[in-house]
């Protein structure tokens, strides 16, 4: 008897995750000989535990189509990593009763490192119980930080709206240096690797000098180089433009946006970093200052992706299906670059062990001496992959995104589970 | 003997007031016979006062297209009001002292209301000294507070913007808010009128409610009434957006960000709209928030235009150079509509004592009882002006923008202006 297949979303969504989505269910549905039915979990991996699923094989195929133009997770994600397998093996034992239930032979997990373990092991328990699944993993992260793979779909994207924000932003304040603003900041996400961070450096081409200082969390903050480098950036630029990640950190290890304030109420709050920083250029240097925090601006931002990124994240999703009909598992596809200019890229795949919970930071060649720019080399790393304007249709003035029925499926088990 | 022209950029910036300039420089090109050279003001105003001035005429007329395509001032702009006719009459005196040392004849002044009223005191002064200029007003603010025009150009780009970030934006809360985020807070522009607030009610299409809450300058902040409905929303779609103006006041009409904060090392801080909102809402209700500032990242979002407003932005400029060859002096072209769908448009004039220093806010029929969303009036009024996507190139990945030459004007007057 065939078997159906599930699909789950976890962590912090993406501008393409959805086409990860795509990949996934057009494969399905091109392998219908071979895959009965492809349920996705509602809410990620927590549809599984709770038998929450929607039926992707009644969607019309013209939306599932502009999943492709539909930022955030289409199924709802989650921030939920399965407890320690040896502590709360309950979670992995309903899994799999989950999946036998509803015949399910094959997991796909679209996620970063944590969910890449999580993945690992349900194969290894479906196994150990008798009821083994093909457990495919498929990347995704804005932060960039998996290893092996090139690049993680959803890095892309927020990498160019990164830097075509920062040029836009430049040419904004530049116009402004003379009478107001003259330093400009703009917070970016990146808790501990500074790959968004970086691509801001890529805004600055045709001579044009931005950002004059990218902050990195693999950095250490120096106020004083800092504060020098914003009063020689204005003095000879007449303006400066700061990128901050939000992961900055002091000399101690401490976050920079660990600064508290107390406010009229007396209540204790974290200030962005963005704002740290603002206070610092104006009560040192006594400049103008405006700041922008992106936050999920950047992230779901799908208006301004990267063709190379969706392409990607569509290919890693189809490519799954592959691996699973070729009885691959607990594997992970990967990207790999062959060349970088042009780009040109195939999917690969590597083991879910090498990737579970592991960490790409920015190496430290990709970071100028002086700790404030980017290299050369880095450019030619990350310059491909904001390359390409993805088609985006419009309704009524704004983006026309997919509308799915979200047609439950039936619950077989008679038993809530509860999750501890 | 033909006269000269010259063109300034006043205020704070948009991504479509290049435009503007591109129909100034290519009606006046198009009328050589009849206008000698445009001189573009470099830092605005301050660019004819200081007899600093940029030769337009000398520039490639494809890169002078390329303005259309290119956020910020280009020359450069200024956040000076030149002072009180009778308190200091010598900045005026000065202007035409430079305007008649380059036999300009023309002065098109691109700004908001401050720069209609300079711009209008311009033109009596000049007849006064028996150098007659003919001044005509270009609008521009995405303030979108300009009396009598339909809209100010500049403001459909940066409502579009919003309307486009606020739906982005949700998708990505929505899949998130079953384990992690459940609030999100977006602060838009707008001190004194909340235009750009309004316009993320343009977001909530196709059934998807979005923004829950809209909070206006317009309508002093309730916080029970606030709080309520975001536990409301979270109740009811498991998670709320806030779009918040940053100039929201208290009903004692102090700015609601005037909270003052003391940080670390006991300096005073304004803390941003959005962080005090984000404040309340998790200090009462206890949600996990996530907060934007999209700050300047928001008005030079060229790559995000709205193309009736570039269009609008394109045609004021071209039509102030008809407007003064036809010999109308002291007028500034407005945009009139003529009906909402299909959203159908003329350029009209009026003269610049009509327009100088007046603001246009939005309307309380515009807001819903509640204070918290927008009516269909108001739908009706501003979706037209986000329709349509312009032309956008790219090269490296990022937007092609104008690269100009900036020939500068010899100087021929020979004794410095010092302003007061």
């Amino acid at each position: 008897m065939k078997k159906n297949a599930f699909y789950a979303q976890s962590g912090g969504v993406t501008a393409v995750i959805n086409a990860s989505a795509c990949g996934v269910i057009e494969a399905c549905r091109k392998n219908k000989d071979k895959i009965g039915k492809l349920y996705a979990g509602e809410n990620g991996i927590l549809g599984a535990i709770h038998e929450e699923m929607f039926d992707t094989s009644k969607e019309k195929a013209s939306e599932i189509k502009l999943l492709m133009q539909t930022p955030g997770g289409i199924f709802g994600s989650a921030r939920y990593k399965l407890n320690d397998i040896n502590k709360n093996r309950a979670e992995y034992d309903r899994l799999i009763e989950v999946f036998k239930a509803h015949n399910i032979g094959y997991f796909f997990y679209n996620g970063g490192g944590d969910s890449m373990d999580t993945c690992h092991k349900v194969s290894m328990v479906g196994k150990e119980l008798g009821y083994p699944v093909i457990c495919i993993g498929v990347p995704k992260t804005v932060d960039n930080d998996l290893p092996i793979t090139d690049t993680s779909p959803g890095f892309g994207s927020v990498a160019k709206y990164t830097a075509v924000s920062t040029i836009e932003a430049t040419l904004d304040v530049a116009s402004m240096a003379k009478t107001s603003t003259k330093v400009f900041i703009s917070e970016v996400m990146g808790r501990h690797a500074g790959w968004i961070a970086a691509s801001a450096g890529l805004a600055g081409v045709n001579g044009i000098k931005t950002p004059h200082i990218i902050l990195f969390p693999e950095i250490p903050f120096d106020q004083t180089s800092f504060l020098n480098k914003v009063k020689h950036s204005v003095d000879s630029d007449g303006f400066c433009v700061v990128v901050v990640s939000e992961g900055v950190k002091n000399k101690d290890g401490s976050f920079l946006s660990e600064v508290s304030n107390k406010d009229a109420f007396g209540h204790t709050q974290l200030g962005g970093v963005a704002q740290v920083i603002a206070q610092l250029v104006q009560s040192n240097l006594g400049y103008k200052y405006h700041y922008a925090i992106a936050d999920y601006l950047q992230r779901s931002a799908r208006h301004i992706a990267s063709k190379v990124d969706l392409d990607q994240a569509y290919a890693v999703g189809a490519h799954a299906v592959t691996l699973a009909l070729q009885g691959k598992n607990a594997v992970m596809p990967t990207i790999k670059r062959l060349s970088d200019s042009p780009y040109r890229w195939k999917i690969n795949h590597t083991s879910l062990s090498r990737v579970a919970n592991k960490e790409k930071k920015l190496p430290r060649s990709y970071i100028s001496k002086d700790g404030f720019s980017i290299t050369k080399s880095c450019e030619r790393y990350l310059r491909p992959l904001i390359m390409g304007e993805p088609d985006q249709k419009f309704a009524n003035g704004i983006p026309r995104h997919a509308k799915l029925n979200f047609y439950k499926v039936a619950k077989l088990i008679n038993k809530k589970f509860v999750l501890e």
